[in-house]
């Protein structure tokens, strides 16, 4: 079985049914908005970045990521799919080169260049996305110095594959992008043998994911230990001790929003959408 | 003030922001669904009907129709956005002639040819679109036939237009082709002078022109006695004598479904985001 759509409209249709999930405790979805972050916002953004997601694989990945992000941002909720679109970008690479798997986004990932690494530190200047403070003396790395970045990318000879080894240990895409997605493609599994209606599945998904790892988007915002409670008391409505419902309503009402986690869960439909998953 | 996307790109936003204002009394929208029919069928129409949609102005309206159809029914929701993007395509040649007015969009439907009907009697072979029988002696043209009435249309050298003419005072979306998308205008004009959040304007956009005049889909489904009634019930809710989330609750209930007025704010949001409508 395989999708009826090309591999951009699948990358898309996974950025929006990853909106669909419910409820996905902290994010917004399609039962909750943030004040100033809403569910039309998250539409907006994934039409934005449909043009750019056309030109995998003849396009050079780096470039295409900026190009979607400049897309994806002419809306007015801020950063809506950074994340999601970082995670699916590799994967959607992988799809058009006909190896879908862990070893295919690795592939991906090992090809990319120094334009690649630009262009991502590029996409930074398009929006803004919430980011730790670098490590002492990497302020020249500073993703928040945008395109300025590219000068020191190019002297270091440092590719896209070579920024994100940097970030894995506190980023959990990047940590996806240097292992070969292995959160991704088990979330896409789970997705593909459960049953009912999409959306759900995806809030399952998504919810398996938060309790498995901190998030790292919450490191970033809170602190490691704000994280691990998160996993806490995610393992704790997955396993039915807590109601879900009660868990989002908390999450929004503490200003706690697990991204990584969505974005994971966009990476995952992605790869169960290409592997024929209906909706 | 312009869009930021491009006449495609729009299109395929209208249909989506068209889901996200709720209440829409009777319809699938953020907060509703029907059992066999849910939002996500309605984001994967969108997306499967996205690559027709980039063939404006290039390609001919009709087979651009058609694909844009079959694109659409790639989800087990059925028939979707039919209507929508009944409504939407010839505000999209409009647009894309740079004269989305109500004299562009005449100008489009008079040029549509013979080649253009056939694609439209061809888009019902994609997907089951509740119609009303026609009237006494126009069998051969029943568009349930789907392209095999393509001989009876060549031989008696019928248009869309005239297609659309002959079916303008039994259907709301075929009245809005032939008199230049009258209410279409009135709606987007409407949105665009409201204030607050698109998905809030959109459902205040729907809720008053199921207010002005009686649902066609509803009398065809129903009849035109109900679609009278929703008429009066849709006044109340406007005028605030009845809650609007009760009278969406009842729709749902009694299965009435007012396609064509959900159908008219798909246009309506188009127009709007044409013009510089900001989400």
């Amino acid at each position: 079985m395989s999708s009826p759509r090309t591999v951009a409209q699948d990358a898309t249709l996974a950025l929006l049914l990853e909106m669909t999930g419910t409820p996905k405790p902290g994010n917004v979805d399609r039962h909750h908005d943030h004040d100033d972050l809403r569910f039309e916002h998250f539409l907006t953004g994934a039409v934005g970045a449909a043009p750019a997601l056309r030109d995998v694989p003849d396009a050079p990945l780096g470039p295409t990521f900026r190009r979607a992000i400049e897309g994806m941002s002419h809306q007015r909720g801020g950063n809506t799919q950074f994340g999601a679109i970082l995670t699916v970008l590799p994967l959607a690479y992988a799809a058009a080169g006909d190896d879908l798997t862990s070893e295919g986004a690795t592939a991906v990932v090992e090809s990319t260049t120094v334009a690649d690494a630009v262009g991502f530190y590029r996409a930074f200047d398009a929006v803004d996305v919430a980011v730790d403070d670098p490590p002492e003396g990497l302020g020249d790395l500073d993703v928040r110095r945008g395109g300025d970045a590219a000068p020191t990318l190019r002297e270091r000879d440092l590719t896209l594959s070579d920024v994100m080894e940097r970030s894995a240990d506190v980023d959990g895409i990047a940590a996806e992008w240097v292992a070969g997605f292995p959160r991704v493609f088990d979330a896409a599994a789970a997705i593909a043998d459960d049953t009912g209606p999409v959306p759900d599945r995806a809030a399952r998904a998504y919810l398996e994911a938060l309790a498995d790892e901190p998030d790292t988007f919450v490191t970033k915002t809170h602190d490691r230990a704000t994280a691990e409670r998160v996993r806490e008391r995610a393992r704790a409505a997955r396993d039915g001790d807590t109601d879900v419902a009660t868990f989002a309503d908390e999450l929004v009402a503490e200003g706690i929003n697990p991204g990584t986690t969505a974005d994971l869960t966009a990476g995952a439909l992605f790869v169960a959408l290409r592997r024929g998953l209906e909706v």
